[in-house]
């Protein structure tokens, strides 16, 4: 078929599929991630314990690291055929950015790996294929087969996005990179008022969500800044029934719940407590089906409730509690 | 890049994009859309009139014909690339399937398609890239630029999936075709108990979503059959506000509301006053991310939660209502 | 105030406002209530244990005794002043009803009571006023003053209502009596289609409730039978969560989810795993604060729609499954 | 019965039953309460309208007045029983305080009634008994007898509360005045922190709520001050919903969505756009059933939490939009 090569799209971006949070607390981690968020747990040991949400089949989404910082120390993609794990080291190294391998069982029940900064942003991300499907203890297991266990505590039902940051000299050129590099579109996006080149939040997926990850600008001009891992909710109904349980009990909780313009999710932002990194529990949100759905710019203006359609509004002014982010481990950590 | 030609996808279908409902009461059928389900009417003329929901940004994806008898005139699916359409025109005439082209402007605000029969299943599906992109009248226009227009009435956000049936000696045929063919996966599928080799049902996809078409048996052993046509709703607490409001006025409820097992969605099927065809207000469920989701086969025992997970049970044995269907047109009808 | 006697409304009802259910399987009819529905054990020896929702300021509404058989021993109503006791037991021992008096403390936290048998019912009823409103224990305690602990597990308010049925012969003389001597209200009611002088069903309440009793036609013409006991939940998506929830676990599930058209409420039928007792998890409903309320009869032909509004039908034909109940015990059982 | 005159209560209020608003813009302010609220108009001539909610069976509880200004012309109570009326008559008279009667029809479908002024608060109240219970049309009607009309719109069922405010100088009188003159329960309460004696915002009811009215300080010392009418929704998901759809429309948009600590109840506050007067749009909350329920007092620091337990923040400092009030109406305005 002539100009068949024209159509190759290369190697490719599944989905946002893990994270890897350090936390000086493991106790205190799991008891939120297992008892509260309901998350189960398929392996545990020597200070590292692997989580997944009730309708992940694959084997975790979520390590929790025991360590001195509280920093994320990797974000995990998963690819969509085996091969591009081969074919984006290759493009990576070609384009001269550092690659590390990892062998399979550099995280327990996943294959082989890849391991690289983001330009610009200098966040450790990690790029696998093989992973492990465990069935679930018998009792905790689902009559549905869609499910890898029983909905049980709040309901995390997977993993759903990542938020990063990095400073404004940066920010473009990583922005960019996970466009072109990692073929991320941009969805929607607001630029800086006072700089109108710079981008001050993107929204970015290569699946249905308006985001898979989204990355906008540190406040403190450092690079490699986390501020959330989004768990998706079945639905918003949950999202207010948690809000209700958590004004109760010794959990920090954040902004929300509310609903975002942006995205059109009901959010609830709260923190892990033995780490203090930020969780959002999300749920909903539009849907792209649209192949040649557009870039939608927010103005400042509608930026206002492009952040809080309703509900409790975001904090986001100058020194605004809402804009702390936790570090991220350079390559090696 | 040596053995880049192995990773051409070749022509790719998008998502279930589009249905043409042939009603003998057009104006009651536009009621019942317009009115009830609140999608907005883009254009209308000659006894044809077109409607999107809330979140389509696309011209149309329902279409209502005037005409005398109650049919299914096409099914759209929309294709990923705009060399789609043709690459697909290529592979169905290589592969003996008889190819109707229609104009840009067949549809309003859709560009050229392809029309044909599935093999098996005999239903007329069209294929198609190039569609308007419409602003709504200023006063029916929302703040969100990622909704085409406010949300009114019981709020249908996109046409979400097709549900068509084909004879038991078809139906592997037409199923297999769908997946070979056209690229869909099989995600959940049911096989008859009395003859384990035929498919009794099955939901494929290509999106996030556990089916963008669903075939199965058609107990009269007819080809062509249409089930229903499935509308996503945002929240699942709009359904059952729907279902205190259906039952309220002179619409014909069929099943519902529930809980499907397959797909975990919630479910309420109701009949077009004006057609009498089949639709369903559909919201949740699963989404796939997972690159290599695996086949989920139900088999009979697990069937019954499959098809009503809670809630108003599904009436799919022999006579029952639920399977009642109405026929499709044909080729050049 | 010449004329002031006419407005004296002698002893009231305030609620329901307690059962005590023996159960030959206390540990797992305590893992059903405390674990699952998620009330909380106020105090609990020698086989008996005392429970309460999490709005119930009062020592308890729920008592499970350990015994051989599965019965209701007593079913309690608050009287709205303290003398009302005193009141009640002249008023009955004054219209040859046997009464037995209670001391304080048979049940625990709770004063002295009156125990006697419903004419026609026969089933043992107590009343009384004083009981104890113990604060929780610091680490269930809630910071709403007005929930006596935190909401956790299903999230059971309160008791809401009791459902209890007896022979045909004695159903008017019950229920009748139940309105005389005890002033509930009859809300909404049906008269068997066969024999339009008898009551079928009848809703009784003294309260905004639609009904804090009902009592119907027991189908095996016994009396003092019990159908079930509602526990009130805060919303209706909590309904569809626990449903959920259940299907996944080893529960007896009844009917539902669903909505009534009596009354207004969702509903689902669940059975306590270590007695059998029939439990309705209930939720919403219209609220009465018209003071002149009209008596509603429901025909047979509305009462289709009347018992299921939407939802899980009620199964009620002949044999049915939902029909079932468990006996009471006698005056001094 | 010995001592049985000590047990008559006297008159007695049944609940909020009514307001009459002013408004320069009559039409306006309809197409907010019918078209978007979805209540039903029973009555309209000479500038006046009649609405009442779909689950007021009596014939109104909102009054529509064409007038240049916006203020409320009364707040009713229906009182428990006929006499009742002529009670309080004689009582108040008694008290010294001026009493207006007003004929049969004064409002449309009710019958006699008095008019007084609250003693402090000077807000202008009406008691009465007699109303019509009028069929809505047939095209409105429900299937559900407990229902006046179908459910349509944003589905306001009833009047829920009313929300007064009073001068500093006056508040505890007023305050005190419902209390031992109208037989009203203080629910829930908070004292002025800078004057511990003082009542800054108490909660009452004779009913299952939290409250049927509430009075508060009027931060502009004013006497007579109006702050908003709350009607009451059936799910706190349709409070979502409304506010959704509410944030694409041209209403002014107060406080909400959240979820109260005092109370327990969703809410949204909304203007409506003929005459600026604040609603609130009510779901949910606790139950009172406990006769002998204690005041609970809420700490300047709890009060935080009272005001919002979750969602957007009701604004209450110094200058906050949300303490502006309208004015009421005299006693023969």
């Amino acid at each position: 078929m002539a100009g068949s090569r024209d159509y190759d799209p290369g190697p490719q971006i599944a989905h946002a599929a893990g994270i890897n949070l350090g936390t000086p607390d493991l106790e205190r981690s799991l008891k939120f991630y297992r008892d509260l968020l309901g998350m189960e747990v398929t392996a545990q040991s020597d200070g590292v314990a692997y989580l997944r949400g009730y309708q992940e089949l694959t084997h975790h989404s979520l390590v929790l690291t025991q360590q001195a910082q509280a920093q994320v120390n990797t974000y995990s993609f998963r690819v969509r055929r085996p091969e591009d794990v081969e074919l984006f080291h290759k493009q990576l190294t070609e384009s001269d950015v550092e690659v590390l391998e990892l062998p399979a069982g550099h995280e327990t029940g996943r294959g082989t790996a890849i391991r690289f900064l983001i330009p610009g942003g200098e966040h450790p991300v990690e790029l696998y294929y093989d992973i492990d499907k465990p069935l679930a203890p018998e009792e905790l297991r689902s009559k549905l087969p869609t499910n890898s266990s029983r909905r049980r505590g709040w309901g995390v039902r997977r993993l759903d996005h990542l938020n990063v940051q990095t400073g404004p000299s940066t920010v473009n050129q990583a922005e960019g990179w996970l466009r072109e590099a990692l073929g991320f579109k941009r969805r929607e996006y607001i630029m800086v008022p006072q700089a109108p080149q710079t981008v001050m939040a993107s929204w970015l997926s290569v699946t249905h969500q308006s985001h898979d990850i989204a990355i906008g600008i540190s406040p403190d001009e450092t690079n490699g800044r986390f501020h959330h891992v989004a768990f998706n909710i079945e639905n918003y109904s949950d999202v207010l029934r948690i809000a209700d349980e958590l004004k109760d009990i010794d959990i920090e909780f954040g902004a929300g719940p509310g609903k975002h313009g942006i995205g059109q999710a009901m959010y609830l932002y709260i923190h892990d407590p033995g780490s203090g990194h930020r969780v959002e529990l999300y749920s909903g949100g539009y849907q792209i089906m649209d192949p040649d759905f557009p870039e939608i710019e927010w103005t400042p203006l509608e930026a206002e409730y492009g952040q809080t359609w309703y509900g409790n509004v975001l904090d986001v002014g100058p020194g605004a509690k809402f804009l702390e982010t936790t570090p991220s481990a350079g390559l090696r950590a």
